[in-house]
Protein backbone atom coordinates (compact mmCIF):
# COMPACT_ATOMS: atom_id res chain seq x y z
CA UNK A 1 0.00 0.00 0.00
CA UNK A 2 1.50 3.33 -0.75
CA UNK A 3 2.03 6.44 1.73
CA UNK A 4 1.52 9.07 -0.90
CA UNK A 5 -1.24 11.72 -0.35
CA UNK A 6 -2.73 10.05 -3.66
CA UNK A 7 -2.27 6.35 -2.29
CA UNK A 8 -4.63 7.59 0.76
CA UNK A 9 -6.88 9.32 -1.50
CA UNK A 10 -7.87 6.70 -3.51
CA UNK A 11 -8.59 4.58 -0.26
CA UNK A 12 -10.69 7.81 1.34
CA UNK A 13 -8.68 7.98 4.37
CA UNK A 14 -8.37 11.31 3.32
CA UNK A 15 -10.74 13.97 1.86
CA UNK A 16 -10.60 15.67 -1.95
CA UNK A 17 -12.47 17.34 -4.08
CA UNK A 18 -12.72 14.43 -6.90
CA UNK A 19 -14.54 15.56 -10.03
CA UNK A 20 -14.30 11.91 -11.76
CA UNK A 21 -13.92 7.95 -10.66
CA UNK A 22 -13.54 5.13 -12.72
CA UNK A 23 -12.06 2.06 -12.97
CA UNK A 24 -8.27 3.02 -13.98
CA UNK A 25 -7.84 6.64 -12.58
CA UNK A 26 -9.20 9.67 -10.15
CA UNK A 27 -9.51 13.38 -10.76
CA UNK A 28 -9.89 15.49 -8.62
CA UNK A 29 -9.13 19.66 -7.67
CA UNK A 30 -5.80 20.43 -6.82
CA UNK A 31 -5.07 22.00 -3.74
CA UNK A 32 -3.10 25.22 -4.57
CA UNK A 33 -4.71 25.70 -7.70
CA UNK A 34 -2.64 27.69 -10.13
CA UNK A 35 -5.48 28.63 -13.01
CA UNK A 36 -8.88 28.84 -12.32
CA UNK A 37 -9.11 25.28 -13.29
CA UNK A 38 -6.35 22.89 -11.86
CA UNK A 39 -7.73 19.66 -11.84
CA UNK A 40 -5.19 16.39 -11.23
CA UNK A 41 -5.76 12.91 -13.05
CA UNK A 42 -4.20 9.98 -11.24
CA UNK A 43 -4.21 6.56 -12.24
CA UNK A 44 -5.32 4.01 -9.07
CA UNK A 45 -2.25 2.01 -10.07
CA UNK A 46 1.07 3.16 -7.89
CA UNK A 47 3.02 4.34 -10.21
CA UNK A 48 6.09 7.08 -8.68
CA UNK A 49 6.19 9.22 -12.12
CA UNK A 50 6.94 8.65 -15.83
CA UNK A 51 10.37 7.04 -15.22
CA UNK A 52 8.40 4.31 -13.32
CA UNK A 53 6.20 3.85 -16.56
CA UNK A 54 6.56 0.28 -18.35
CA UNK A 55 6.17 -0.41 -21.79
CA UNK A 56 2.85 -1.94 -20.97
CA UNK A 57 1.16 1.01 -19.14
CA UNK A 58 0.94 2.51 -22.36
CA UNK A 59 -2.76 2.20 -22.54
CA UNK A 60 -3.47 3.58 -18.89
CA UNK A 61 -1.09 6.54 -19.28
CA UNK A 62 -3.12 7.04 -22.85
CA UNK A 63 -5.96 6.77 -20.91
CA UNK A 64 -5.14 9.50 -18.67
CA UNK A 65 -5.24 11.90 -21.54
CA UNK A 66 -8.90 10.48 -22.46
CA UNK A 67 -9.83 11.39 -19.21
CA UNK A 68 -8.26 14.84 -19.37
CA UNK A 69 -10.21 15.68 -22.52
CA UNK A 70 -13.12 14.99 -21.49
CA UNK A 71 -13.19 16.88 -18.00
CA UNK A 72 -11.76 19.73 -20.54
CA UNK A 73 -15.36 19.54 -22.30
CA UNK A 74 -17.14 19.09 -19.71
CA UNK A 75 -15.46 22.22 -17.83
CA UNK A 76 -16.10 24.04 -21.17
CA UNK A 77 -12.67 24.45 -21.72
CA UNK A 78 -12.03 22.51 -25.49
CA UNK A 79 -12.51 25.97 -27.24
CA UNK A 80 -10.24 28.92 -25.23
CA UNK A 81 -7.69 25.67 -24.43
CA UNK A 82 -5.94 23.91 -21.66
CA UNK A 83 -2.66 22.78 -20.75
CA UNK A 84 -1.47 18.92 -19.78
CA UNK A 85 1.67 18.79 -17.41
CA UNK A 86 3.21 15.97 -16.16
CA UNK A 87 6.52 16.58 -13.58
CA UNK A 88 9.01 14.08 -13.17
CA UNK A 89 11.86 14.25 -10.25
CA UNK A 90 13.49 17.40 -8.81
CA UNK A 91 14.00 19.55 -11.60
CA UNK A 92 10.30 19.67 -12.67
CA UNK A 93 9.39 19.99 -8.92
CA UNK A 94 7.63 17.16 -8.73
CA UNK A 95 6.09 16.88 -5.06
CA UNK A 96 4.07 13.58 -5.29
CA UNK A 97 5.71 10.33 -6.30
CA UNK A 98 2.75 8.66 -7.76
CA UNK A 99 2.04 9.91 -11.29
CA UNK A 100 -0.40 12.50 -11.87
CA UNK A 101 -1.40 14.48 -14.93
CA UNK A 102 -2.32 18.47 -14.10
CA UNK A 103 -4.64 19.94 -16.45
CA UNK A 104 -4.72 23.70 -16.22
CA UNK A 105 -7.30 26.08 -17.85
CA UNK A 106 -9.53 29.25 -17.18
CA UNK A 107 -6.18 31.70 -18.16
CA UNK A 108 -3.87 32.56 -20.63
CA UNK A 109 -0.87 30.08 -19.80
CA UNK A 110 2.75 31.45 -20.69
CA UNK A 111 5.83 30.03 -22.28
CA UNK A 112 7.90 28.66 -21.22
CA UNK A 113 5.86 26.13 -18.88
CA UNK A 114 8.10 27.19 -16.29
CA UNK B 1 -2.24 15.32 -46.07
CA UNK B 2 -1.39 17.32 -43.24
CA UNK B 3 -0.04 20.95 -43.94
CA UNK B 4 1.52 21.73 -40.41
CA UNK B 5 5.35 21.73 -40.44
CA UNK B 6 5.01 18.75 -38.67
CA UNK B 7 3.23 16.96 -41.42
CA UNK B 8 6.09 18.35 -43.31
CA UNK B 9 8.59 16.89 -40.98
CA UNK B 10 7.14 13.91 -41.40
CA UNK B 11 7.27 13.12 -45.03
CA UNK B 12 10.86 14.29 -45.19
CA UNK B 13 9.83 17.43 -46.97
CA UNK B 14 11.62 19.80 -44.53
CA UNK B 15 14.61 19.20 -42.81
CA UNK B 16 14.64 18.55 -38.19
CA UNK B 17 16.75 17.18 -35.93
CA UNK B 18 15.21 14.10 -35.15
CA UNK B 19 16.56 12.04 -32.44
CA UNK B 20 14.10 9.10 -32.32
CA UNK B 21 11.81 7.45 -35.09
CA UNK B 22 9.64 4.74 -34.87
CA UNK B 23 6.55 3.13 -36.83
CA UNK B 24 4.28 5.06 -34.12
CA UNK B 25 5.99 8.47 -33.80
CA UNK B 26 9.64 10.42 -34.10
CA UNK B 27 11.02 13.15 -31.59
CA UNK B 28 12.82 15.88 -32.44
CA UNK B 29 14.37 19.14 -30.72
CA UNK B 30 12.46 22.01 -30.51
CA UNK B 31 13.84 24.88 -32.59
CA UNK B 32 12.63 27.90 -30.23
CA UNK B 33 14.56 25.36 -27.43
CA UNK B 34 13.20 26.61 -23.81
CA UNK B 35 15.21 24.44 -21.60
CA UNK B 36 19.22 23.16 -22.13
CA UNK B 37 16.92 20.01 -23.58
CA UNK B 38 13.61 20.45 -25.08
CA UNK B 39 12.48 17.75 -27.13
CA UNK B 40 9.12 17.10 -29.11
CA UNK B 41 7.42 13.87 -29.70
CA UNK B 42 4.97 13.58 -32.37
CA UNK B 43 2.41 10.74 -33.54
CA UNK B 44 2.70 9.99 -37.24
CA UNK B 45 -0.67 9.71 -37.18
CA UNK B 46 -2.57 12.99 -37.51
CA UNK B 47 -4.41 14.53 -34.69
CA UNK B 48 -5.09 17.83 -34.32
CA UNK B 49 -4.39 17.97 -30.28
CA UNK B 50 -5.35 16.24 -27.04
CA UNK B 51 -9.66 17.40 -28.00
CA UNK B 52 -8.85 15.43 -31.51
CA UNK B 53 -7.95 12.08 -29.85
CA UNK B 54 -10.56 9.20 -29.77
CA UNK B 55 -10.91 6.78 -26.93
CA UNK B 56 -8.97 4.24 -29.29
CA UNK B 57 -5.63 6.32 -29.14
CA UNK B 58 -4.87 5.61 -25.75
CA UNK B 59 -2.33 2.96 -26.74
CA UNK B 60 -0.91 5.46 -28.92
CA UNK B 61 -0.88 8.49 -26.83
CA UNK B 62 0.62 6.61 -24.09
CA UNK B 63 3.54 5.21 -26.19
CA UNK B 64 4.76 9.57 -26.84
CA UNK B 65 4.72 8.76 -23.10
CA UNK B 66 7.06 5.53 -23.09
CA UNK B 67 9.25 7.44 -25.62
CA UNK B 68 9.74 10.36 -23.75
CA UNK B 69 10.63 8.07 -20.67
CA UNK B 70 13.30 6.62 -22.66
CA UNK B 71 14.85 10.11 -24.13
CA UNK B 72 15.00 11.46 -20.57
CA UNK B 73 17.32 8.08 -19.98
CA UNK B 74 19.41 8.49 -23.06
CA UNK B 75 19.56 11.67 -22.16
CA UNK B 76 20.99 11.57 -18.44
CA UNK B 77 17.25 13.56 -17.33
CA UNK B 78 15.75 10.50 -15.48
CA UNK B 79 17.87 11.48 -11.84
CA UNK B 80 17.38 15.54 -12.70
CA UNK B 81 14.04 15.38 -13.76
CA UNK B 82 11.79 16.36 -16.43
CA UNK B 83 8.66 18.34 -17.39
CA UNK B 84 6.50 17.36 -20.12
CA UNK B 85 3.59 19.10 -21.22
CA UNK B 86 0.78 19.02 -23.99
CA UNK B 87 -0.48 22.26 -25.16
CA UNK B 88 -4.06 22.32 -26.20
CA UNK B 89 -5.96 25.47 -28.02
CA UNK B 90 -5.17 29.44 -28.05
CA UNK B 91 -5.43 29.78 -24.12
CA UNK B 92 -2.22 27.23 -23.93
CA UNK B 93 -0.54 28.67 -27.04
CA UNK B 94 -0.71 25.54 -28.85
CA UNK B 95 0.61 26.97 -32.21
CA UNK B 96 1.22 23.59 -34.55
CA UNK B 97 -2.60 21.91 -34.99
CA UNK B 98 -0.31 17.95 -34.52
CA UNK B 99 -0.33 16.91 -31.66
CA UNK B 100 3.01 16.61 -29.51
CA UNK B 101 4.34 16.37 -25.90
CA UNK B 102 6.93 18.83 -25.00
CA UNK B 103 10.02 17.37 -22.98
CA UNK B 104 12.38 20.14 -20.74
CA UNK B 105 14.62 19.30 -18.96
CA UNK B 106 18.18 20.60 -18.02
CA UNK B 107 17.12 23.75 -15.48
CA UNK B 108 14.88 23.65 -12.44
CA UNK B 109 11.31 24.41 -13.85
CA UNK B 110 9.02 26.59 -12.25
CA UNK B 111 5.41 26.23 -10.89
CA UNK B 112 3.30 27.36 -12.03
CA UNK B 113 4.06 25.38 -15.58
CA UNK B 114 3.11 29.14 -17.00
Amino acid sequence: MGNTVFSKILRKEIPADIVHEDELCIALRDINPQAPTHLLIIPRQEIAGIDGIEDADAALVGHLFVVARDLARKLGLEESGYRLVINTGADAGQTVFHLHVHLLGGRTLTWPPG
